[in-house]
């Protein structure tokens, strides 16, 4: 999994220019490297790694609740369009023979780094869930079954873990919806706790795509819907991913 | 440290009324279990507590920058009054022999229960931070070496982990000056990104405290204070921790 030349934007050149903001984000260029359809690019960006472990599947930690509604959707995935998006211990299994596209590149002299969400090794303890696209409505759904290790008030959900997994799930719905890559704001309101070992469902759509930007809402509730845990916003900033001449 | 009697607020009762809710917010009462003065309230909540281990302490993985700056401000808790906010594994060590105010019970039928933002357990892999508070300003340091786990875009902070540590410094800021327990809302604008192993010096400030909410800022930056990596403000709900009676 180590690979060189990755390499990745750190300016985000938003709400005015940044002193000392030395570079600059390129304008954003259409065609992309997967080509223009939405299908070609999501079956690129979801392909299954058969040497990387799909944390996007069932384990013995999810609860009935989360398996149900998973097996739901596993459905809908074979009539209705939706595609179930798998989930990697690091971004850099998603985007293998790609490289990010400004010009610094990221210090790779250790092999052992992890997508955030997929922190916690150990099953049931930390982040479970999975994220269902449905690419012609550019809407996603995530299950979450948060374990004990995500804990804010005592048997709760701390509100920075509910929003680091909405975070993501806005950035997977936001590549695959139009390659928007890079959050530049995020905004959420916490209504109701959220019960450790619960199941909560994350709704989120993409609300409009404009000027290279991409606006995402997402409303966080119970599976009955009678609960809403929360409502959040983001922007995503769009920049396409391009062929890694230097892959080795 | 497993324990009964919690009890948590499930309802926030903020921006109008949640269809459905059923425990509503009672009026925050002044006059704190702890007394009223925030000496007494910053001392029991930073006692050390002799069986919880401290993850607010230097450890091998802390490299220089973490360390210089961490004895920077350890000095300036001798004479400044600054304060080193301790940091255990869940915040039960923080709360004993106390309860929440609402009439939610959490589930306590685990023991390992973990605060989120100390959920990885290796040195150096995950969140190495320590908050330093200022109670006469109201104000926090939080001191952020991120590790490898905490991945996004490849060899960078994944946004959700900053926005996590961000939201848990604020909350801890909150509760030691005037009892801001829960996040009400939280917004983040990113403007560069953080790359793994370096180090982030999160600024907050508590804005204002208005009809029982806390209102705080944060800037992250880089130690030199040339980079800007966020932008962040924060609401948090006051609620004051009860004695709890039914402690065993």
């Amino acid at each position: 999994m180590l690979r060189r030349g990755f390499q990745a934007a750190v300016i985000l050149g938003h709400h005015g220019t940044l002193p000392g903001a030395t570079h600059l984000l390129p304008r954003f260029n259409p065609a992309s490297a997967f080509g223009s359809s939405m299908e070609s690019l999501v079956s690129r960006f979801c392909q299954e790694m058969k040497k990387s472990k799909n944390y996007a599947l069932p384990n013995a930690s999810w609860g009935p609740d989360m398996l149900s509604l998973y097996h739901e959707f596993l459905e809908k995935t074979k009539t209705n369009g939706w595609v179930r998006v798998p989930s990697f211990r690091s971004n850099r299994d998603h985007i293998q023979g790609f490289k990010l596209p400004l010009d610094l590149s990221a210090n790779s002299d250790k092999s052992d780094w992890r997508l955030f969400t997929r922190c916690i090794e150990r099953e049931g303890q930390g982040y479970e869930y999975v994220i269902f696209f449905q690419p012609s409505e550019k809407k996603s759904i995530c299950l979450f079954q948060p374990g004990p290790y995500l804990e804010g008030v005592p048997g709760f959900v701390h509100g920075g873990s509910l929003a680091a997994l909405i975070d993501e799930t806005f950035s997977k719905t936001a590549y695959l919806s139009g390659e928007g890559l890079l959050t530049v704001n995020f905004n959420i309101r916490f209504k109701n706790l959220i019960p450790l070992g619960s199941l909560a469902v994350l709704n989120v759509n993409v609300e409009k795509i404009e000027d290279q930007k991409m606006y995402l809402s997402c409303v966080t509730q119970s599976r009955d819907q009678q609960t809403v845990y929360a409502k959040a916003s983001g922007t995503f900033l769009q920049m396409h991913l391009e062929e890694d001449s230097s892959r080795q």
